[in-house]
């Protein structure tokens, strides 16, 4: 894989440094036309009919197979639809069913906070007996007792990058009985995946994936499992006969049970768009080109920048595909690096977050990036007062 | 208001009398650069930066906003997102918290069949001691006792047009003590609504108000009670402080809390584009002219095609914006219309709908489309063989 000229396929505007395709990733340049094509030349031309001849019906499930290579899934175990957070409520809700007599859900504090709202919200109808119990990340594998009906992770920290070991702690949750249900937001496109024996996973498309700005959410059921899920989520999208209009609802045909209501078929032309680029992808070579890239980042900002500290692992083997760094003006010092044209974001209190995408990055870029850092704080741009305004969502 | 001009805001491909928009809006030309600028303008140039710089975050309360005065709701009262299915689950878990005591959920069998499905797996979870009771349309002002937790109905009969009278009902359930939940999926951008005193409302926005295949759906809470709402699906984007990151949820300041999870910005461009069209929309013209044709329509086929049985309300008073007719036919029929350029659709096990839209037909539409469902029955066309093949999607 020759990541020169995947580059190429993006729009990137000029002069700027992309160091944040781990919160959104950019525009691929096939999905102007992709999503201009939906628009007027499916939607306009055909209307209703699309559904069937645009083949809109059957997207989610088409999507979700050309998403199951890059997280390691066969074919037919990957459904597209909806948010990661909806994802995570379906899988966890099943994942209780399969553990009737266990009333305890595990989790760490690392984890993503809507992964845990979700549970939270979704324990209290189980019953006031139900539990989510929330440990440190480092905590999590002894933490696995036969107690625990699910374990629910998110792969990779979205602030520091730390990689849970999903090997180990899959093995752990099923030696002890428990269900595993892994949440692949910063994982998917990022790291080379190998889900073992894991039951759930779940992640988003926006991210790594390039797939767009608020682009549907994908659910991965191991596929012994599938024909036995009972969805709490149950939409006609889902149902064995949408068309049918039955008043009792009936599980679908394997993963299409995991669809819910009418899916988004324009974020969906986007996120096909997007995952031309993946098509044969060596997520392999993709990982070792990140994590080659990511050193070059970790190791320059220590050398250029001492006052910033190391939040990510140091070592590559248990980081994802971003390395972040503390600092109490972390804030402004996102803003004064974009006004530079070199875009991260910010994670309260204190984070920094750069990711590194090998697509679009190279040792140009990250040293370009490193050398605005170092100005920004050698000129304290951070300082300036424009700056220091706290805004919350950047 | 001119509804002559309005038709020129849409895209209607030449020869096609567009009968469908009760099940998907045609393409308002201005989402057509409205999505493009989203897709190049903001999430080309200004990647991650654009949740605040173009106002993205907003976006679910802004576009609720614009749909609250057509469907008579006040502003902050309503919420994009999602799908309908998942704004149905969310409403109707918050009624059954609302009457502790009560078990029974009601709702008839002309409801679109997600609802029930949605209410299915939701009573599950509340308990084994919790029913869903489906009566005829009917008979629902009788079955409201005070045994019903919440009264959950289509508005309008996505089959027949039927159109329930919602005062009165909404007026029976309340002297019963019942919480009353409307789904709007037929009634938003079709006839004037006066919610009066109804606790939810939900709705989708890819019929009548034309925002594109899988456009997000919305939630209303009447006002009074958005603060005591503790929503089921606390996903982070309904937190108070989505950006703290908090581990427990705490719910947002009115009605953001019923957000779940990122919301699809592409999808909601193209939403904003089409309701455009809406602002300062006298309802009560819209529904005046809707009756008007609907009656053109209606009257026409009788006269024209007497093996047509009328399947919709001949009483305007207790229609929504469609004409239905039933014929053993029926499926074939519509793909020979479609055909000749008449799209409307079919819906298990025999009937023809067609929606009547005001925006963007008039009276030389409806002649035309009645000249052409006569030359269909009485050239036979629909026994042609291609027309046969029974095709669940359309």
């Amino acid at each position: 894989m020759d990541f020169k000229t995947t580059k190429l396929q993006f729009a990137i505007p000029d002069g700027v440094i992309y160091l944040d395709g781990n919160s959104l990733g950019p525009l691929p340049i096939a999905a102007v036309d992709r999503l201009g094509r939906a628009v007027t030349g499916e939607w306009g031309e055909m209307l209703i009919t699309a559904w069937n001849k645009a083949g809109w019906f059957e997207m989610p499930a088409r999507l979700g197979d050309r998403i199951a290579p890059i997280i390691g899934a066969p074919k037919g175990s990957v459904m597209v639809g909806d948010t990661l957070s909806i994802k995570v409520f379906q899988a966890l809700d099943v994942a209780l069913a399969m553990r009737p007599k266990r009333r305890v859900v595990l989790s760490d504090n690392g984890n993503f906070p809507t992964d845990l709202y979700m549970a939270q919200g979704l324990l209290r109808r189980w019953g006031s007996d139900y539990e989510l119990r929330v440990v440190s990340p480092e905590d999590v594998a002894e933490a696995i007792t036969d107690e625990i009906a699910a374990v629910m992770l998110t792969h990779v920290d979205y602030r520091s990058g730390r990689m849970h070991d999903m090997a180990a702690i899959t093995s752990r949750a099923h030696a002890q009985g428990a269900v595993m249900i892994w949440d692949l937001a910063h994982s998917a496109g990022a790291v080379a995946l190998d889900l073992g024996g894991a039951e759930f996973a779940c992640g988003c498309t926006y991210k790594y994936l390039n797939g767009g700005p608020g682009a549907p959410a994908f659910i991965y059921i191991r596929p012994d499992l599938i024909d036995a899920v009972d969805p709490l989520l149950s939409g006609w999208m889902g149902h064995d006969a949408p068309f049918a209009f039955d008043l009792d609802y009936r599980a679908g045909a394997g993963i299409s049970r995991m669809r819910v209501g009418t899916p988004p078929v324009l974020q969906m032309a986007a996120l096909d768009a997007a995952l031309d680029i993946w098509d044969g992808m060596d997520m392999n070579a993709l990982r070792a080109r990140s994590v080659e890239l990511s050193e070059r980042l970790r190791l320059g900002v220590i050398a250029a920048i001492p006052e910033w500290e190391l939040a990510s692992p140091a070592d590559p083997a248990v980081r994802g595909s971003q390395i972040s760094f503390r600092h109490a003006e972390g804030y402004a010092i996102t803003q004064a690096l974009i006004a530079r044209g070199v875009i991260g974001d910010f994670r309260a209190p204190d984070i920094l977050r750069f990711g590194v995408t090998p697509l679009y990055l190279g040792e140009g870029d990250i040293d370009a990036a490193i050398a605005a850092m170092r100005a920004v704080m050698e000129g304290r741009e951070y300082a300036c007062p424009e700056y220091q305004a706290q805004n919350a969502v950047t």
